[in-house]
């Protein structure tokens, strides 16, 4: 039973039949359909020889497959990661050499490791410090790199850079040797690939199809592009006009081989590493908790740490590169019917018998008609009217969000989630070290409390009642400090104060400390301290404290049992309330 | 009045008096007493000759007195400042050479820049990160550290280390030629301070003297040693004898001169200078708001960020180390009677009076008696009970606080902050991902909801109502959105989720993205997303996004609108009693 648990593929083997084959069959030839190019073109992002994409394409689909928890998540290469992976790459060794490929396994073993670290230690929560804005900021950027990165293989002038500055240095040096067969194939592919994406799909409904056919077909485009230049590459032998094609690439499945254990390698790849995970994760949990939710199903994201992390260490051992959930094919993959993960073993399968078979034929394929597959891919990446949206939400997240962006296209992908992530967690911890906190008065002739400043209450020349709005942690204990010793002395006559604690979840070390700073400053200027309507859990922890021994006042059951027992009816005899309220103590609360 | 308000000291200038005077020269008298002996052990703590101590008792007193925004506290050379010093140098040059005292110059201005820096953007709130266990632990481990290095000095076998494990082994090492005459001063003068700290003052009260009078003389019991010992190392030649005295201290006011400009020294010394500015800022700023309180005053944060500043960059100027505010200098000037900061000034002059008249005396003090009176000072800085008291009140806080400690000691006491600090904000990050939630259900015959795991409620197999208790933004939003996928894929017959927002005082960016996530999912398995009770400001942002008029359900005013909108009253016909509440819309709430 326990074994059971811990492998999701248990959960759903056992009543695994026919028909649910037949439609995970189906979806896997629809998906290899599409993986094939992709497989390609995102190893030629990587900067990496095609048959790594391919090799990334097997294994870890197959471990997914076993350990994932989610039915329809199509785990492989994927755009962001490969551009990463370029990145990360870049300063280590030449692209495609030896050492280059022998450090994509590194980083792909490393962030296995990684991953299913945080699986282990259930420390999938650090991934929500990839805000929204950030990553949203992030993956156009990253959009845009990819396309403009591409641009070069349109133009047959490949160069390579870590933001647009580089690349847009590349390219000027280049222009004198762009090659026109190039161009004419990569452009002609680009139109092709952009008007059947934009038209395709309403053509093959109005003559007949279904929407999902239609959608289907659309989104196997590329194939037919792939199909065609390879084979005008090869009648009109382009590779002789300097058209760039893929070249040879070794037929046969990937051996396993242990990456390099150069622990040096793998510091260095470290930080690259872990941001190509946080990343591929936070993305892979999106694409599979949406498609889940289509059928009410559920992922549980401290599994799927453990499934993608195996899959990467996977593909580090066979030869691949990082892999993530890609959403197009996670989309398509769904939308073609598949029911179980199975659908991802089998399109392992697929790219197995393609490596077998297609090897030979694959070589006259131009690296245009690649470059144009991911240019028209990533177009669905960039969202410009994003930071427009976020800027008229919340402008602090707007920058964030235009902060990761500009950074991450004029420096790197690195540094600019870097930076943003940053801004994230620094925007939130000045938020939070500003609690939310208003005097409040009587709401006349009710029990309600309401802040002064808004609403026509009661109030109390000696007794001052504070609501604090948030628990109490030191990120805010001394600003709550701050605020006591405002009020304290801005009110002479000031006797008694009141925390209203109900909003309070939580009162760490810190704020312990401040409260007993609190108090024995109020002490020491003659104004007893009282907290009101503390939780019971909070309370219970309290009980045993220093603080609650020396506390000047009382701690009562609610706001309005502090106001009678401090303040008289009339509002006047102060002094005479407060005296009757020492006679007893309601700490019991 | 613009430029009164800038500067602190024009507030309380023009009604400046006589009798204000008469307390404050008191006060300095006092207070020079014991700084002239601390200035020049805290030197000798960092590392750096004399005359530097006293320099820093100078001029950055006179800048604070313009800009403090405290009446009483005494800044200059202080304990965990000045073995931040030594540890910040120790990497740069020989403890004592010329380069050494530049790069503390420099420590010293970069310390002010940031503190200045720190002030102009309203920066303070960053010191809110040094939580309270952090700072204790650190403190604690300081104290300890502070009174291992000046062991040797007590043996006459000066070793210098960054942690307990270096000094143990300089102490090991130099063992065989301790000195006998200077163990015999050390030791003597030890168990001296000893005696004077814990029953000088009784004995002075026996025989007649106030409280207040016996407190003051008992804090400058140091300087008896220090005259006691100075004319035996005179008397009797004692340098001769190889005890290490403080030797030639050149005479006269310090010149000013700006630091070096070295940028890649700078660069070096920047994150000492942001770790000694932030713990200086926190202890100063703690002494000064405890001292404050008693008398009802109030210290401005931002303005005690300049004050401070301006301070250090005066100390780095005119030949000091870092300043900051003292904890005991201060209460000595509080119960002493200042009442302005011209008590800090005046503290200046005497300081100044003893630099032109007592260097040729003190060349022959012995280091032995400052490292005494250093040793018995950092005994208040030493409290390991709080260990156990944190530790019982939150097992986190308690961790935190034990890995500063012991990493300060055996690492030192830059890694020791660090990784406090990191333990703290990953533990406040990992609190914060995880919001207060919970399913409600109606308190019978009220209007009041509450936990259904705590309280005996009714509840609708159809509509689900879950509270959330916090603020919604990036760190916890996906945990809302797991909460309620998982909430709906266990529950088949749901058909309405409605979240209560009472306690939500901000929803960002990340989280509106996650409603709409939730949102979108919800409406893909046939569920209704309802808000209930959401704060005004936060409906007023809400109103013109997407997400409002995506909302599949709506948005109630109470949660008892929402479960009388939802439910109908008999419990039975959820689904007539969702039919008629879709007919109107109370999204005007």
């Amino acid at each position: 039973m326990r074994f059971g648990r811990l492998l999701p593929i248990a959960s759903w083997l056992e009543g695994y039949r026919g028909d649910a084959f037949a439609s995970d069959l189906l979806a896997a030839v629809i998906v290899t359909l599409m993986l094939v190019p992709q497989a390609l073109a995102y190893a030629l992002l990587a900067g990496l020889p095609p048959e790594v994409g391919l090799y990334a394409s097997m294994l870890p689909l197959v471990i997914y497959a076993v350990f994932g928890t989610s039915a329809t998540l199509a785990v492989g290469p994927v755009a962001v990661a490969s551009l990463m992976t370029a990145s990360a790459l870049s300063g280590i060794a030449e692209a495609g050499s030896p050492e280059y490929v022998g450090a994509a396994l590194v980083l792909a073993s490393l962030s296995g490791v990684v991953l299913v670290g945080m699986g282990v230690l259930r420390l999938g929560f650090l991934a929500n410090f990839l805000s929204h804005p950030v990553i949203s900021g992030f993956v156009t950027a990253s959009g845009i790199l990819i396309a403009a990165s591409q641009l070069g293989h349109l133009l047959g002038i490949p160069y390579r850079g870590s933001n647009l500055i580089e690349m847009g240095a590349g390219l000027i040096n280049g222009l004198d040797s762009a090659n026109v067969t190039t161009m004419v194939i990569g452009f002609g592919v680009l139109a092709y690939l952009y008007l059947c994406r934009n038209y395709l799909r309403s053509v093959l409904t109005g003559v007949g199809l279904t929407q999902r056919a239609a959608d289907l077909i659309t989104k196997a485009a590329p194939v037919s592009a792939v199909i065609v230049t390879t084979l005008v590459a090869w009648g009109l032998k382009l590779g002789g006009d300097g058209v760039n094609l893929v070249g040879q690439v070794p037929s046969g499945l990937p051996t396993l081989a242990m990456p390099s254990m150069d622990t040096s390698l793998w510091r260095t790849l470290l930080p690259a590493a872990v941001l190509i995970s946080l990343v591929g994760f936070v993305e892979s949990v999106s694409v599979a908790q949406t498609l889940a939710a289509k059928r009410r199903q559920r992922i549980d994201p401290n599994k799927e740490l453990i499934a993608l992390g195996l899959s990467n260490v996977g593909a580090g051992v066979s030869g691949g590169s990082p892999v993530s959930g890609g959403f197009s094919r996670s989309v398509v993959n769904f939308e073609a019917g598949a029911v179980t993960p199975v659908a991802g073993a089998l399109t392992a399968v697929g790219i197995a018998l393609a490596t077998l078979t297609l090897t030979e034929p694959l070589a006259f394929l131009p690296k245009a008609t690649l470059a144009a597959t991911i240019i028209v891919a990533v177009g669905t990446l960039i969202d410009l009217p994003a930071i427009r949206r976020t800027m008229a939400y919340s402008v602090p997240d707007g920058i964030a969000m235009l902060a990761t962006l500009l950074l991450t296209l004029l420096h790197g992908v690195e540094s600019g989630i870097l930076v943003g992530v940053g801004l994230s967690i620094g925007l939130h911890l000045y938020r939070s070290s500003r609690p939310h906190s208003a005097v409040v008065g009587r709401v006349p002739g009710t029990e309600h409390f309401r802040n002064i400043e808004r609403h026509d209450v009661e109030t109390n020349q000696r007794v001052v009642f504070l609501r604090v709005d948030e628990s109490l942690y030191f990120a805010n204990a001394r600003y709550l400090e701050d605020t006591v010793l405002a009020l304290v002395s801005n009110q002479a006559c000031l006797t008694d104060l009141v925390l209203t604690c109900q909003a309070v979840n939580i009162i760490d070390a810190s704020a312990l400390e401040s409260l007993e700073a609190i108090n024995a400053r109020l002490r020491d200027a003659g104004v007893r301290l009282h907290l009101a309507e503390v939780k019971g859990p909070v309370m219970d922890r309290l009980e045993n404290t220093e603080f609650c021994h020396e506390l000047t006042g009382q701690v009562f059951l609610s706001t309005y049992a502090a106001w009678e027992a401090l303040t008289n009816r009339d509002g006047a005899g102060a002094a005479r309330g407060l005296k009757s309220a020492s006679g007893f103590s309601s700490r019991t609360a």
